[in-house]
């Protein structure tokens, strides 16, 4: 086993996902019947809420944990993220028996702390900007000779997230479209490559929050352009694409779909009134997507990656 | 096939499963390390909040309906309930193709209203106290001829209320235990009976709020007692026992739990939190009596039925 420095091939996907199957859930393919009226097509939801952690990231991190030569994997892994990245690389390091240090903005939700401080990870508080972040991080490597597990700019955290698609188009083959939501663009890249190599027929989607419109603004003009920095709630959503992501992205994706903040409100209220599930906000994106284009997805076998479930339930947006 | 007028046996409740099949999902069977871990037990939930109309009455409800004679059945069915009943009845007329007559008190929430309503059930309004409900129901099934589906006191519905632990069993052969909330009953007698029938070695127990305790009253004297008529947040639970559904749980069940408020909350929130699902409060009762009676539960295997997902969103206790 070797770690990833190039585009992940089939091949590299398959062993991925044969890698960390001890460590993952292979996570269920739901459908509401109801939905599918409203939508006027087949869903089929990949439902990564119910993923150990309670989301996709769990896939990405243990596959670039797992993939490290035992010395690296013995000193220990590191990342700054508050949200569910941090989560998944305490978890697997907490599976394997190594250390985690997880760099948070002093900021974070409490909710966040401590769920990633359950999995025994070492937290260390830095003040919220991007350059204490780098700097606190750069500090605990050198201290540590821990390795980076960068949330999405690496190829093997998407050859991990890839592994997702691949589980969907296992259970179904003949799908017409698959559609993701796109932060970093870990997932939506990862998704975007399973599908060419495993399911070619099938077109592949994006879709993110108009408030954060990075990767739409970048698909469309076909240069990297970041967003504007405006507030969106669905907070897994807010970063921009990195090279290795937009790279895939560009070539692989057949559009990019915006959506806004009260449409992503219904999409989230009716998947948790309609199919009992817990979705965090950034999840539904791809599904306010698919109802708010008819024209793209009306009558088709639609696949969409429900990413997670880790929402602090004290504060519903309805 | 007819309509049962005695204790269902064991082979009636295999005719109700074959018979209501078309009309149900068989739902899924799901866990959580982590509350296993809190409850020191294996826990296997058996998730009826994934069921049409997203609870358990559906079973009972089409179980039925579909015994009737066609002649019947064709003049339509008629209940009084505001809650999950109402639905059940509604939907499953619905799909058959026949009227749907719902006596509900004119303070029921719109939410509930409109869910039935959802399934063009014709709803009629009486005031808010027992004598209004029963003449109103009086009236309609003079009327119309219509069928009065109890909501429990009822050997069609019990036995198809029994089908959810029969394909609870059917999955897993070896529970030590199966607990259930108890409400009117329904759900509590023929959970007891399928155990009885098809799994006799595993223990049944029943749980129900501290603040309406008939079951445990009347359970532990013998004689069946109201309760105070206090009010719960499990408010699918606030229903006394009726004659059939105490004389069954009063022979086939282990013992009665008692749970406060409080615990129903935590226990709601356990579910919500690390399980990703909608469930409504009266659900998690037996989850709530398992955490708090671990002399009983510790170390076993546990099937715990998760009734419903009915809840209004915009009014969560927490």
């Amino acid at each position: 086993m070797q770690t990833l420095v190039e585009l992940p091939s089939a091949a590299d996907i398959r062993q991925s996902h044969t890698l960390i199957q001890p460590f993952i859930h292979r996570t269920p393919v739901l459908s509401s019947q109801s939905i599918n009226v409203m939508g006027g097509a087949q869903l089929f939801f990949k439902c990564e809420n119910f993923q150990k952690i309670g989301a996709f990231k769990m896939r990405g991190a243990s596959n670039a944990a797992l993939r490290l030569a035992d010395a690296a994997r013995q000193k220990g892994l590191a990342t700054h993220s508050s949200g569910n990245h941090a989560q998944a690389v305490a978890k697997i390091a907490q599976l394997l028996g190594v250390p985690a240090h997880i760099v948070m903005p002093e900021n974070a939700p409490s909710v966040k702390r401590e769920a990633t401080a359950g999995y025994g990870a070492h937290i260390v508080f830095c003040a919220a900007t991007q350059a204490a972040r780098e700097e606190t991080l750069a500090k605990i490597l050198n201290e540590t000779g821990a390795t980076f597990i960068h949330p999405y700019d690496d190829y093997n955290v998407i050859a991990g997230q890839a592994t997702a698609a691949l589980e969907l188009i296992e259970d179904l083959a003949d799908l017409d479209a698959i559609i993701a939501p796109i932060g970093g663009g870990g997932l939506m890249s990862g998704t975007a490559l399973s599908t060419h190599y495993f399911s070619p027929q099938t077109a592949v989607y994006g879709a993110e929050p108009e408030q954060v419109n990075d990767a739409w603004l970048s698909f469309k003009s076909g240069v990297r352009t970041p967003h504007l920095g405006l507030p969106s709630i669905a907070d897994g959503l807010l970063t921009n694409l990195s090279e290795k992501t937009f790279g895939i992205i560009k070539t692989h994706l057949s559009d990019v779909f915006t959506v806004s903040e009260a449409e992503i409100v219904a999409a989230m209220k009716l998947v948790w009134e309609r199919m009992k599930i817990v979705v965090e906000p950034s999840c539904v994106v791809p599904l306010a997507a698919v109802l708010k284009n008819p024209d793209v997805f009306a009558g088709k076998r639609v696949g969409i990656i429900l990413t997670g479930g880790n929402v602090d339930l004290k504060r519903l947006p309805f």
